[in-house]
């Protein structure tokens, strides 16, 4: 029995899985019983189809893919949630087993996607949506079962960690540690999906729906990115001990999901604090199992197309064994989610304030009035003539009151020199 | 359908089991559709089966629960090769799935519990037997399956990582850190099997095994553990800016499988010269997905019970869906096993030798003659009177080389003080 697969999108992902059924077809038929092979390959561009040795199976039409009653499996690895719902939905519809790489897809449509999944008894695996080539998705639905998952904390943006580490390693400016990544291939030329956190964030709902068995969307998340962050920042978080991380959170709390992306402080002895560059890591907090952390390549053809290959064997494993789905959709619960302004955690704030008599002690009462108790306050010289910067790093307070904070300080005559920033301190 | 379990053992690793199962058992149901219950406890110890709340279920004789036709699944957490296999073989032979922590018995009968099971049509989940309660063995066998694994590093025994982070932070003795350790309840008062890398061979055996496909057995591990890494050792890793580790090593070579257990001089920046403490960390490296690691709690009562309770989860759920074994034996290949004089690496070497001229010189002289080429060489004063220590770090050489040279130079008249200190370096 050999299981046919239908490839649509032949960019690096697609050229990656081809690479690898191409070295060890013989391999996997060897040691899993499985053979495979691909059959029919969909892309919007000939001249890559042929670059890959894969002309003779090319069509730009992916209804040839979806409707061919050959093809067991459909990998789809173009990305986006249009054509690629389409694509997705159909081969579904057709009766077909489906991989995806597609975050955005599983973030936003991930509950019909496997409902149709459900049922028409077929797989979707979805792997390679979430830290490139590091097993996670797995180990939640199988290994990991036996815990209540109390957290899941990941970089799972390679970008912003690739840029986040030249700052803090090297020195660099935020802007040119964004165009350092786009020269290298690492950020697209418009970088708002990675700078701004939305591609954390649809990662973060894919892993906070599987691990707290209840439904988490893309738009659930709380999500700021690092565009505001400054040298001067990463110099006293590097003082205090911290090193400031584009954080992916999801917490089971009593009052349900606390799920969100931002920077975040970091001790530095954290293990997670210590992954650097474009690797990428997810630390999962179990009531048995206690702190696990899976780490590795979180992007690039060979670890996205390991992770679909793993995934389209499993598929064609369980086809060749005959078997059902062993497990589909894990979204059994319907917890909340909790509101920003309920959060509470320590917040790091720096204000760039006029250097005058007076504005300490005026900004003291305003944490001191909303009940906000600060932990510490370390004052700099700015470049700008007449303004000092003031860090303030917070013991635990409510997001709400550390709002009020920022709104009345904000609104203190004649006192900021610039928008403040916030990092929230994670311990 | 409710999936009967027995229970053999009510240690630590048992009495966690039960509470999972007491904590989740309606959690499992909701989320896996899958109920289970423990029907039968096996143990020598009636009072421990009444602490744990079980006396009702207790029987002293395994016999018991291998002859109960009601037990679908049976746990075997006694632990070494005689009793233990007899439960385990018995099991399988009466029909039962099994799921074990038993490092030694799968890297010493392994092939034998392997193929029973095969010719049964059962399962059998070691998930526990390696790195506590971080997920490996599923990861191996599922996810990271379209790669051809390179290698695979460990360390995998915490007691040892406990003692090596106390000597390197805190400048203890190996004899005050093997005392603290025993003293904590990590290291046993006979602590052979942890101190001299007798449990990290099991380990890497049984990880060697299903990473190359090929059969790796307790006795095929060249195994040295740490009781002679001195302070010494550890304070010229540090200025050399390594660190050294415990470290189990399974590698691929066109010669077939090189596998070993021994200390380790890792590069501070690695991401495992970080993993301290009673942690554990299993680091990956395949043709595709590159470099992976995993990391997390090696050894106690939750981080064990989770990986026990995720593989009888895992059983049960392939028993409700009623679906035979998906993956069992994974050895398909025959591997040869390198044997250690073939090593090619990089050394440490650490000599006591007697203060006089020409020592450094005959010494040197040694080195050329057998074509080991020095990287660098440090000279200390010792404690000891008209005694100084020689450390040397060769260039990449074969352990048959290093072996004539310090064979040679011990047999250099009245020059060595003390046995030589060697301790491999992996860049």
């Amino acid at each position: 029995m050999t299981i046919k697969l239908g490839l649509v999108g032949t960019g690096t992902v697609g050229g990656g899985c081809l690479d690898i059924l191409r070295n060890h077809r013989e391999d996997f038929k060897r040691h899993l019983g499985v053979d495979m092979e691909v059959v029919r390959v969909c892309s919007r561009n000939p001249e890559q189809a042929e670059a890959r040795g894969v002309l003779h199976l090319f069509t730009e039409d992916f209804n040839d893919i979806i409707n061919d009653p050959e093809i067991d499996i459909v990998i789809e690895l173009i990305g986006g949630t249009t054509a690629a719902r389409d694509v997705v939905l159909g081969a579904l519809r057709a009766g077909k087993n489906v991989v995806t790489a597609n975050k955005a897809l599983m973030a936003t449509f991930g509950d019909e996607v496997m409902d149709l999944a459900r049922e028409k008894n077929l797989e979707v695996g979805f792997e390679a949506s979430v830290g490139g080539g590091i097993p996670i998705i797995q180990p939640l639905k199988h290994s990991l079962i036996s815990n209540e998952i109390t957290s899941v904390m990941g970089i799972v943006n390679g970008t912003t960690n690739y840029m986040l580490t030249r700052m803090v390693d090297d020195g660099l400016s935020y802007e040119d540690a964004l165009a350092e990544a786009q020269a290298k291939g690492f950020a697209e030329a418009d970088p708002t999906a990675d700078v701004d956190g939305f591609d954390a964030a649809a990662k973060i709902a894919i892993l906070a729906s599987i691990a707290f068995n209840s439904r988490v969307k893309l738009n659930d998340v709380y999500t700021e990115g690092i565009r505001n962050i400054t040298q001067l920042d990463m110099d006293t978080a590097d003082d205090m001990g911290y090193v400031i991380k584009l954080l992916a959170l999801a917490h089971r709390t009593p009052e349900g999901i606390d799920v969100r992306v931002h920077p975040t402080m970091l001790p530095k002895a954290h293990q997670m604090a210590q992954v650097n560059g474009v690797f990428n890591a997810i630390y999962v907090t179990g009531d048995a199992v206690g702190e696990t952390m899976f780490f590795g390549e979180g992007a690039g053809a060979g670890p996205a197309a390991a992770a679909v290959m793993g995934d389209v064997l499993e598929v064609a494993r369980h086809m060749t064994l005959g078997i059902p789905p062993v497990v589909g959709c894990t979204c059994t619960d319907n917890l909340p989610i909790v509101p920003m302004e309920k959060l509470s955690t320590k917040y790091y704030i720096r204000f760039s304030v006029a250097d005058r008599s007076g504005v300490l002690a005026a900004m003291a009462g305003v944490f001191a009035k909303h009940g906000v108790s600060v932990r510490s306050v370390v004052q700099r010289g700015s470049a700008q003539h007449e303004t000092v910067n003031l860090s303030y790093v917070t013991h635990t307070a409510s997001e709400a009151s550390v709002r009020r904070v920022l709104e009345e300080i904000g609104g203190l005559e004649d006192v900021l020199r610039a928008e403040p920033s916030v990092i929230r301190v994670e311990d």
